[in-house]
C-alpha cells in the first residue's frame, strides 16, 4: 500500500464515501509494508553514502557484469568483493573506469563526482598477523575506504614477534576501530584487546596447517579472548569486519 | 625495572658517575615492561572509570571473598559475574551496601562516592529474544550500567513474532549500540541488523532443544548473519558484549 | 495502537474534526504493527483453536504458575510442556481440573467448555522405535490431541523387527501425516517414508550408546533418508511434530 | 512369488492336488514380498503419477544415458537432477523433446500425452532468501511442477530486508505448502513459520563464509527454529522439499 | 494374520467355500507379516539359545521388574545390562536365584534347567586395555557366557606396555573371536589385528581425559586402524561386541 | 638376530664354548624380534593363502610399479586397491595377465598355478543399498574372492524399498558372513542385521546430499544400530570388510 | 618365561640334555616377553626414580586405597592425581605421612629415605594464565617435583596483560623447559614461545564460556601456534606436560 | 626508537642538555620495544644458527622468491617448506647452489661457509608408520639437519607389525628426542612412548580413510596417549616437530 493509497482512503472517510469501520477493515488487510518499503529504502540511501555491494563469488561474470550496470545505471558507482581475475577483466572492459585491487579481490567503480561520499573522521586501523592473512585484512581496508572512512594499515604483527606490536600502542589508540585480522591460533586480537581499550573486531582466516579445520581453530580462539569485548565475524570476512567498523564510526 | 631504578639511573649519568654507554647497556637489559605495567595500568584507571570485574564462576565464595576485599580496599568498588546465591550473601555479610542482581547473577559494591563514574551519553540497547535469553540479558545491561552507560531494554522480541520487533525501530535507531541475546536458531540479530544502521553486538545462548548443541547452533547463525556488519562474542557471554558496547560508547 | 484507537481516530477524519492529510501523518509514525499484533493473535485463536504452549524447561515452577494464571484469565486453558513433578503438583494445587501427563511430561488445563475446540478429521499417527522413545513420542501425541487432533499410537516397531511394521501398513497410510519417533540410529523414518505417500514427520531421540552424541546420529540419519520427502525436526522435540502435523492436517 | 504363482498354489488346493496344510507350508517359506512388491509398484504409479527420478551426481553420462533410456521405455518419460552440461547434452542429443533447466540443474522428460498427471489444487510456494541460493529453489520448483503442483516463486527475500517479505503474507498463507530455501544463517523459515500457518518446509544452502561449514549453520538454524512447525531437510536437497511439499498436497 | 486364520482359509479353499481367485485377494490385503512374526520369533528362540536382553538404562525399577517378570513368566530367563544397584535389588528381592555382577552392570536370571544353552565350542577372548575399561569388559564377557560361549579374560595389557600383551600370542590365536576393549587413544586392537588372524571386535570406551571427547578419540582410532579387518561396535557397548563374536562363533 | 643366529649361538653353548650364562646375557641384549619377524612372516604365507595388498591411493605410478615388481618376485602375485586408471594401464603394460577391475578399482595378478589358494568354504555375501554404493561394494567383493573365498552379491536393495531385501532372507541366512554397503543415513544394515544372525559387517560410504559429511551420518548410523552384533569399518573401506569377513571364514 | 627358565635351558644344552635345535625350538615358541618385561620394569626404576602414578578419577577410595597399599609395599612411595578429598582423607588415615595438595588435587607419600631421588638440575618452569587455570599448572608442578626436578612458577600472566609477562623473559629463557597452561583462547604458549628458545609444552585447560567447548578452542589454538615448536598436550593434562618436561630435562 | 637515539637522549643528560627527570618522561613514552627487536632478532641469529624458514604453501613463485633474495642478501642462507615443483625450479635457476628435496617438499640454500652451523651433538631420531608418511617424516628430517643436528631415521614400523619396531629399541633409546609420525589411528607414538623414556613428539598425517576427517582420528588419538609424556604438534607439521626437536636439544 502506498502513501498515496492510504491518503485516497482517508480522503474517502473525510468523504463520508466509507464509514470509519470500513475503513478500519481495510486497514486490517492492506499490505503497510510496502510503505515502510519505500522509507526504509530511502533512509538506507540517507544514512550509508555507499553503493550496493555485490559478493562475486559463486557468480558467473555475466550475472556479476548485469547486477553491476544495473547499479551503475541506478547510482553511478558499485562495489563488488571476492571477484576473480576473469571477472574483474570482464567488468573492466565495460567501465574503463574501473580500479581492481587484485590482492583484496575487490573491483570498485568509483563515483563520477568524488566529492559525493560524506568525509568520515574516525581512524579505522587494520592490523594483519600473517602475509598469508592479506587478502582478507586488504578486503576489509578496501571495503572501508570505498564507505569513505580514512584507513590505516599494520601488517605481520603476529604474536610470535611481540615487539612489532608494541611499537605500535599509541597509532592502535588512536584509532576508532580497529579490525585485527589473524588465522592459525587467532591469538592477535587477545593481545590488541588487552592494549587498547577502542573497539576491536576479530576476523578468523582459514589460514594454517590441518587442525586449523578452515579457520576453525582461529574463530574458537577469538571468541574465547580473555580480553573484555573483543567481537569477531565469519571466517575470512573481511567485508563483514569492514561494515562493522563502518557501523561504529557511523554510530 | 620502576620508574624509581630509572630515575636513579639517569642521575648517575647526569652526575657523571656512569656514561651514556654504561646507562645504554644497564637499560637494554632491563625489565622495561614494569615501567610500563605501572603505566597501562593507570591507563586502565583513567579511561574506564569502573572497577575490575570478577568472574566468580568455578571459584570458591571464600576465593571470591578474598578478590573482593582486596578490590574494595584498592579502588572502594567491584563488580562480580556468575554469582551463586551462597557468593552474593556471603558478599552481602561483609559488605551491607552490595547490590545483587538474582537475574543477572550479578553482584556490585557501587563506589562510596556516586558521582566518580563519567557520565556516558550514548545509550546501549539490549534486546533479548525470548524469556529463557533474560538471565544473559540481564547481565549485559548490569554490566554496561555499572560502566556508566544508560541501558534500555527490549525483551521477548523473537524472530517468530516480528510485529514486536518492527514497533521499536526507532528506539533501535536511536542507541548508541545495540546487543541481540537469543538462543536457538539466533537469527535476532539479523533481523536488527538489517532494520538498523547502528553497531550490532550478538550474543548467542545455550537456551534449546537438542540440536542447539550448547548454543552452537544460534553462534553459527549469528557468525552467517545476512546482515553485514554484525559482530559476536561467545555463547552466554553478556559480560563480553557490554564491554564490546562500552568500547563503542567511549571511542 | 489498538483497533479502538484506530477506529476513534478514523472516526475523527469522517467528523472533519482533522484532515485526512493529518490522519496519515499520525498513521505514518504509529505502531501499526500492534494492530498488526491484535490481527495475528485474533487470526491465531480462529484458525489454531488451541492455547498458547509454555515449555516448562527452565524456568521455575513460580514462573511458570504466573504464566499459567495470565493464560488461564485470557483463554480459559493452557497446555505446558517438559512439566516436572514438581511443577505439576504446584499447577494442580492451583488449577484442580489440571490433567498432567506424567509419560509425555505434559500438563493441561482443558477449557471449560469442552466443545469448542473445531474437530478436526485427518488422523495424526504417532509412532515410536522403542520403549526409551515413548516420552517424545507421547508429548507429540498429547500436543497434538489438544490441538484438536484425532490421534493414533504406534508403538515399538524398530527397525531390527520389521514385521510389526509391516502389517501396520494400511494403517499408516490412512493416516494425513505420521510422525515418527526414533533414537540410536534412527532408521525407522526411512523405512516408514519408503510404505506410505503420506507426510512423514521424524523426530530424532537422543537415545542411544555413546557415538550417538546426545541425538546427533538419529538427526544426521534422519536428514540423509533415502526415502524421499521425509522432513526433521529438532532432536526429541515431539512438540515441534505435532506442530508441523497439525499444520498439514489445517492446510 | 508373483500372483501367478499364489493363484496357480490356490487352484491346487481348490483342486485337491494339496492340502490346506501342505499348502500353509509352501505358503510359510516362500517370498510373499514379491506380491507385495507388485502391488506396493502399482500402488506407486497411481498415487504419484509422476517418472522416477535420477540422481545424476556421481554417474558418468553414459550410465545416466542408460537409466533414462529404460525409464522412457517403460513410462515414456523421466526426470534427473544434478545434470551437468555434458549429461543434458547428451540426453538432448538422444531425446530431442528433453527440457533442460540450466539453473535448477534438472532434465526432463515430458510424457508424449501431455493430459496424463492429475492436476493438483493445492499451490507450492518456493521462497529463497538470497540470489544464491536459486538454484536449490529452482531444483524444488521444477520437481514439484513435475510431479503436478501448481508452483509460484518468490525469491530475494532475506531476513536482513523484511518488507520484501511482509508484503507477500496472503501470498504465504494461500498456499498448501511453503518451501523456504536459505543459506547463511537459515533465518528465514523461522520469520515465515511466525507469519504463516500452512506447512513450511525448510531448505538449508551451502551458501555462505567459511563457518557456514558447508551449510552446518543453516541446517541447525533451521532445527532450531523458535516458530513451531517448521520441518528441515538435507543441505541444498530441493528434490527432497519439493517430494515433502508433494506428500503434503496429496494428503 | 495368525497360521490358523490362513490354515482356515485355505480350508475353505479346499471345501470350494471360496474361490481360489477370492482367497487371493483376501491374502493381497492381509498381513502376512504376522505370519512371519511368529515363524521369526521361533527362529530367534531355535539358534540363539537365549533370553531376550533388556537395556535398563533410562528405565525406572518398576519397568524393569514389570518386564523381568514378563520375561521370566515367557521364558524362565532374563538377562539385564546397565543395571544400577537399586534396579538389582529389587530384581534380587522378587528373583532370589537372581545373579548381579556389580561391575559388569548385568543382572541375570539362569534358566531353571541348566543343562537348556547349547553348549559352544569356541572361546571368546575379551582383552581390556586398562583398569578403567573393566566395566565394559566384563559387561561383554558376562553377555557372551550368558549366550552360552566360553569365554576367557585378558586384562590390563595396554600398548604402552607391549611385554604383557606379547606374551598372550598363542591365547589370542587359540580364539574363535577376540573383544578388544580400550579407551584412550584405543590403539590396543590395531597392535592385537597385526598379531592375530582371527576376529577382532573393538570397542572403544569413554575412558579419557578431556580430548577423549567421550571416547571419539578411540572410535576414531579404531575406525582407522592400520590392521586389515578389525571391526568396531558403539562406544562403551560391551553387549554388542558380545553380540557380534556370537554371531560370528555361531555362523 | 636371525634363526641362524640364535643356533649358532646355541651350538657354541652345546660346544662348550660359552656358558650358558654368557649366552644368556647375548640373548637378553639381542633383538628376538627378528626371529619373531620371520615366523610372523611365515605364518601369515600359511594361514592367509593371499599376496600383500597395495594401498595406491597417494602413490604414484612409478612407486605402485616398483612394488608390485617387488611383490611379484617374492609371491609371483599381488593385488592392489584404489588404483586409478594410469596405475592400471601402467602396471598391465608390465604384467599381461594382470586383471584390472575398474568398478571397484583393484588391479590384481593372479598367482600363476590357480590352484594353490586353499579353497574355503562358506560364501561371503555382498550387500549394496544403491548403485552409487557399487565402487566399494565391489572392492569388497573383489579381495574376498582374491583371499579365496565364494563371494555372492546382493545389489540396489534400500530400505525404502524394503521388499527386495526381504525377498532373499534366505540367501542372507545362507552366508557365513555378510558386508552389508550404504551410505545415506546407512540403515540398511540394521534391517539386515535384524533379519539374519549370521555376523553382519557394516561399511558406510561417502555417499549422499550435504549433511551425510562425507559418510559421518551412515557411520554413525551404523555405530548406533539397533540389531545387537553389527560390527562397523572406516568409510568407504570395501578392503577392510573383506579382511574382516576374511578372518571371520577363516576363524 | 623367567631369567631362570632360560638359564636352565641353556643349562640344558651345556650338559648336552638337549640339542641346540630343540632348544631353539623351546625359544622360538616361549614367551620370551616375559624377560623382556622384567628388564623393562628394571631399567624403568633406575631411570626415572619415581614411584607408579595412580589416575584416581574414577575409582572408588576403596580401589585406591588397595592400590597404593601394594605400591608402598614394593617401593614405599607413590604419588595419585585427581585425588577428591574422600580419596585423600582415607589414605591420610592408612599413612600418616601422606602429603595432600588439594589444590593440585594429588597425594603423595614420599620415600621415607628423602635423599634417593637422583637430584636433577634443570629447572621446570609452570606458566599459568589465569588463576582458574591454576589447579590444571599445580598438578604439572606436583608430579614435577615428585619426579625430582626443581620446579619455578609464574602464574596469572594471561595474554591480554602482556607487561606482566615480558619482565620476565630471562627466568623463562634460564629453564630447562616451560610447562605453559591456558583455558579461553589458549593464545598464552604462542607468546611464551616467540619469546625464548627452550621447550614450550603447552596445556589446554577446560576453562571458558560456552564457545571453549570443555576445551577445544585452547587445544586447536595451542596445535595452531604460530611460534615454531610448540608442542601440546591433552586438554587438563598437567600431568603428562609434566612427564613430557620431565622426558626432557633426563634426557 | 634506536639503540643510537637513546644514546644521544643520555648523552644529552651527561652533557647536562635535559635533566635526568626529563630524559625519564621521554624514556616513558618512547618505543622502547625498536630496541628490544633488535636485541631478540640478534639473540636469535646467536642462539639458533640456522636462517628464517619461508612457509611456501599459499605464496606465489614470484612472492617466494622475492622473499628468499631478501633472506640470501641478509644472511647466505635459506629454508623453505612445502615448496612445489614450479617454486623449487624457479629458485634453482636463481640459486645454482639450491638443494631441492622432493619428497620433503623442501627447498634449501646451505650457507657458503659449511663449517658455519654449530655442531650439535644428540641425535634426532625420525620415526614414520608407513609409506605414505614419508613426505611429513622426510620435512621433519631436513628441517633438523638444516638446523644442525644429526638425524637418523626408521622407516615403516607401524604397530599391526610390532617386531619391526621392537629390533629398535636400543636405537630410539639412545635419541635425544625422538619424531614419531603417524596417520590412520595415530597409535604408534603411543608403542614408541611405552618402549622409551626420552622425549616424544608425535606428527599426525592427514593419511587416511574417511573417518581419519584429514587427520582428526591420529591427532586425537596422540592428544590421548596412554604413555606419558608424548606431545603432540599440529597435522602434517613435520617442520614443527622439527623446531620443537630443535629447542629440546639446544636446552
Amino acid at each position: 500500500m502506498t502513501v498515496e493509497q492510504i491518503e485516497a482512503l482517508l480522503a474517502e472517510v473525510a468523504g463520508g464515501r466509507i464509514t470509519p469501520q470500513g475503513a478500519l477493515e481495510k486497514l486490517r488487510h492492506l499490505p503497510f509494508e510496502d510503505l515502510q518499503f519505500a522509507r526504509i529504502d530511502h533512509h538506507r540511501a540517507l544514512r550509508q553514502g555507499h553503493p550496493e555491494v555485490v559478493f562475486c563469488e559463486g557468480k558467473t561474470p555475466e550475472q556479476i557484469l548485469a547486477i553491476c550496470e544495473r547499479l551503475e545505471a541506478a547510482s553511478g558507482t558499485f562495489l563488488g568483493t571476492r571477484a576473480t581475475e576473469p571477472v574483474a577483466t570482464g567488468l573492466a572492459a565495460r567501465f574503463p573506469r574501473l580500479v581492481w585491487n587484485r590482492l583484496a579481490r575487490t573491483v570498485h567503480l568509483p563515483p563520477p563526482d568524488k566529492s559525493k561520499p560524506i568525509p568520515r573522521t574516525g581512524i579505522i586501523l587494520v592490523i594483519s598477523a600473517g602475509t598469508s592473512d592479506l587478502p582478507v585484512a586488504e578486503e576489509a581496508a578496501v571495503v572501508a575506504e570505498v564507505f569513505g572512512h580514512p584507513v590505516e594499515r599494520l601488517v605481520d604483527v603476529g604474536v610470535a614477534g611481540l615487539h612489532r606490536l608494541l611499537v605500535a600502542t599509541e597509532q592502535m589508540q588512536r584509532a576508532r576501530a580497529v579490525i585485527v585480522v589473524a588465522g592459525m591460533e587467532g591469538a592477535l586480537p587477545s593481545v590488541v584487546g588487552g592494549m587498547v581499550s577502542v573497539p576491536v573486531i576479530a576476523v578468523p582466516t582459514s589460514v594454517g596447517y590441518g587442525a586449523s579445520f578452515g579457520g576453525l581453530a582461529a574463530l574458537l580462539g577469538m571468541l574465547n579472548s580473555c580480553a573484555p569485548g573483543v567481537t569477531v565475524v565469519n571466517i575470512d570476512n573481511g567485508f563483514g569486519a569492514a561494515a562493522a567498523a563502518s557501523r561504529i564510526c557511523r554510530s
